[in-house]
């Protein structure tokens, strides 16, 4: 419904349904998404779907383990596999030179509970399978800004803040970023990214992270 | 076979056989070491079995991702679960201080290909499914070094070095560390691991390696 306010309000938003567990529905999104473009290429991919399940080490399960990742990078990776060439297109029919979000990107957006070195908000929550999950997101952010340097992609991992979204406060309700914040922050930190940043781990407030 | 003569040669040796996919093979052999014990402890678990898959970020599929994540970092999850109740024994019945492999320590065997800094021989193979797996499974060894320091368990990540093993070979017969020294500078380097190391990611030469 939400989406639906924002289309009402803003009738160049087309929604498309994409299953990122499902490789049969990203196939038929991007072809959706070709089909609205018109020949023109795709400047920005953002991959937002995320779940998380609250286990501890001694509660996390090979059920969880195995449908988060699947969902938090496998996700990931096949729809960047199928908007590659929608991407390349836009890198191709761009005259700016070197990399931006403005030419042809891929936004994963990870979280700093995935940063190995700082394991932001252990206390709160152990969650293994998501911080294992964005630790894996991390390493597929760097593989593809090594891959794809060469199609003149730029790609760029976001830890958005611990934000005041479903997600979020099931972690607790003392979750303290907003989602307008939030949101604001990586609109700010989006267009400021270069060639320097490729395969960079970065917050909404643009600082960046340790893996 | 080559157990076996390991075997007939040290009759000390006891052989288990354990699938790391399958949690009820994982427990009955679990169960079985914890007969061999007979009331004592476990010291040192080493999860050691991994399997790697030659897919690009144009080649990788969702069911070599599933395939790789379910063995590289769910196994030594679920191994690391069922064996924690010996390791914890071992960790009560030791007079030493501090934490140590001769105390209670979970080594699991990673790979600098899974440091998202360095992102080892890149150009040799991009295994996207194997990278991503061992970098999720550094995020899951710092987080059993926080979840277990209170029990006395030394959590620790190793790099064995690119070993002429049948896996390090399929990348490329260059692969330049022979099984004898890579597991001969593992063992040089397991007793000399104590607190401070604990939830770090060193090579078998006692290097500590970025994540």
């Amino acid at each position: 419904q939400q989406l639906k306010n924002l289309v009402s309000r803003h009738p160049n938003l087309v929604i498309v349904a994409l299953e990122a567990t499902d490789p049969a529905s990203i196939k038929a999104a991007a072809t959706r998404v070709e089909e609205h473009l018109k020949g023109s290429g795709l400047n920005l991919l953002i991959n937002n779907a995320a779940v998380l399940k609250l286990n501890t080490l001694e509660s996390e399960t090979s059920e969880d383990m195995s449908l988060v990742y699947t969902t938090n990078v496998t996700g990931p990776l096949l729809v960047s596999q199928a908007f590659l060439p929608l991407l390349k297109k836009a890198a191709q029919g761009s005259n700016q030179k070197g990399l931006s979000c403005s030419k042809a990107a891929i936004v994963n957006m990870s979280s700093e509970a995935g940063s190995i070195q700082n394991v932001l908000i252990w206390h709160v929550g152990q969650a293994i399978s998501y911080r294992c999950s964005k630790a894996a997101l991390n390493m597929l952010t760097k593989c593809q800004s090594l891959g794809y340097e060469g199609d003149r992609i730029l790609s760029i991992a976001v830890h958005p803040g611990w934000v005041q979204t479903d997600m979020g406060i099931s972690l607790s309700p003392e979750a303290p970023v907003t989602v307008d914040a939030s949101v604001r922050g990586i609109l700010n930190v989006l267009p400021t990214l270069s060639e320097k940043d490729n395969g960079a781990f970065v917050s909404w407030e643009g600082k960046v992270l340790p893996w």
